[in-house]
């Protein structure tokens, strides 16, 4: 088992990457009042709740449940209601624990409910898919979809303790787990060019799910977020880089509805797109953008998207919050392995590079 | 004017206080970004919301307004979607002003949509109900009720400047003035005993909206939760005095619907109730109690409540914030004039005082 410690403060949290981990040894110290509330999903809940309940049990608290339904298409305000229903019909009150036990889904609604109800009550992330533990559970981001936006709704809210468990791995769909290798490959293209010869070295064994290798993965994707993360929390700048392909991606979740392509497969194109731009740019070679889209295919990625009219596109890309003042703000790589954000790119090339990664 | 300072370290903001304050000068420096959305009910925007509307649009900034209807039974996650939804259709970005122009309800709402909305955004205050401007003018606690409980679903948001105009409360409704009257007796009786021979001197002509009288009412009653306030942002401790009266209040107004009864009177007979108990637990004279009484009697304020069934008012009770591991705890008074915190009550004394300030 490896430890990585997010440093924030008096609000620093330890993330447990491993095999086979021991939550009732593990959370224990991490648990604070008696009451915990476990929100996980249909498609969780019946393969690990009971692990979960059954070690929290016998740490002496009250566990209670909440089970909503899978999807991103469910992280929506009436959903979020249901948590704070059972967290009130529990009759929890404010030293409570919310405990996630599913993908990102869960963990941005209970987080937001936990950062929400009574003001504020305790958090612990236990990510049962690739991209939750290497995204959501650095980083406090919580939240829910709105019709007109994806995560427009939310918190930052940082959880005690995160459990990263790749024996919970082996149950996640093909298509889960590539897409958790976007967000992993995104480290690498936005600011670890070492990461990147490493992913090239391993991405089949990746693929084949070598949980050591995968902890691996998870470590270092997770290492690299939190020290964006501690030295920006709040996403004024450096942050900012993390959304490197999600501006593009954003438009085609948007335009597909929420839970058509995964995140991280919509990421995945947008990062290629974000690459073609830096490219047309000047900025990164034709070779560099061929090595982005193959380490992206080779993780069983999209790298086209299908066809979006060009204003519904830049329509979606208008709502993102990067918008500031009224100008859309992109992160593109000023090197391969180096992304900036700016404002300072050619609308034109960026709908060349739009329109050239869209199905005929 | 007087200005009030709220020391909350780089969060400091001012509250103005005085009558026909000009918005346009006082609100420029504190507006970040272009766009404000002012939050207001069916009641003051047709009284109010143009005059802050042309003041803020005369700064070249672009407004858009959210009407909700008037009244705590709207204070709901339904209505708060709707101030999201107003947020989004104007295609309202992270560096937004929310504006909340009207009472408590309006306040909390308007405060907890800015703390969500992008995971937070600006936030103003006009408060222009006397609750609201000694009430939730300071503090941050913004949110919404639940069908289990009241305020249980928030955040600590603060503001970036508070205006409180006594002109606005000409318009205010006599109950209403009387119910803002009765949070101002509570920063009294809770831990200033000069205040209340003041307000003994003055009530007759704060009752009778004498403006120079109450921005100094207004003044005296935020500089003392601003103090209690910046020692205890987070209610760990002291800041939980303020709750004097509120968890009996809380049960009459949980029992009664919210809306039936004003949120200051039901404080004010729970305000009675803790006295009663206070007598009755050997730390406060029967003369304590009756000048409690009679000065909330003067500010036209219940001193007792509909008859509640004892297991119905205990319930709500327990489903007080307060709680802590299962254990209710009180806002008493040790001495007139001096609150405490405390799960050290007689819990049949504690019935005896329920039952005491009840109708026949």
């Amino acid at each position: 088992m490896q430890t990585l410690y997010v440093e924030l403060g008096d609000r620093r949290y330890p993330i447990f990457i491993g095999s086979d981990l021991n939550p009732q040894t593990l959370l224990e110290p991490y648990i604070q009042g008696k009451q915990v509330m476990i929100v996980s999903n249909s498609t969780v809940a019946p393969l690990y709740l009971e692990h979960y309940q059954t070690a929290i049990e016998a740490l002496g608290k009250q566990v209670a449940t909440c089970i909503l339904p899978d999807g991103e298409k469910y992280k929506d305000i009436q959903h979020l209601n249901l948590i704070f229903d059972a967290l009130l019909e529990a009759g929890f009150n404010r030293d409570c624990t919310v405990l996630a036990l599913g993908g990102g889904v869960i963990g941005d609604m209970a987080g937001f409910a936990s950062a929400c109800f009574q003001r504020g009550v305790y958090f612990i992330q236990v990510p049962t898919t690739l991209l939750s533990q290497v995204d959501s559970s650095v980083g406090g981001k919580t939240g829910i979809n709105h019709p007109l936006g994806k995560n427009m709704i939310g918190a930052f809210q940082q959880p005690q303790v995160v459990l990263a468990d790749m024996s919970q791995l082996k149950t996640l769909p093909d298509r889960e787990l590539s897409a958790g290798l976007a967000e992993v490959i995104k480290y690498a293209l936005l600011g670890d060019i070492e990461f990147l010869d490493w992913l090239e070295q391993h991405m089949d064994a990746l693929v084949a799910r070598d949980p050591v290798l995968l902890a691996e993965a998870v470590y270092r994707s997770c290492a690299h977020k939190a020290r964006i993360v501690a030295n920006d929390e709040k996403e004024q700048g450096e942050r900012a880089l993390l959304n490197l392909g999600h501006t593009f991606g954003h438009a085609i979740e948007s335009y597909l509805g929420y839970g058509e392509w995964l995140h991280g497969e919509a990421v995945a194109t947008g990062m290629v797109m974000a690459a073609d731009l830096s490219h047309r740019m000047g900025w990164i070679s034709a070779d560099d953008v061929e090595r982005t889209k193959r380490i992206i295919s080779r993780a069983q990625l999209p790298i086209v998207c299908p066809k979006i009219p060009l204003d519904d596109f830049l329509g979606f890309m208008a709502h993102d919050k990067k918008v500031l003042n009224g100008q859309l703000r992109l992160v593109l790589m000023q090197r391969l392995g180096q992304a900036i954000i700016t404002r300072e790119f050619d609308p034109e090339l960026m709908k060349q590079s739009i329109l050239a990664h869209q199905a005929a």
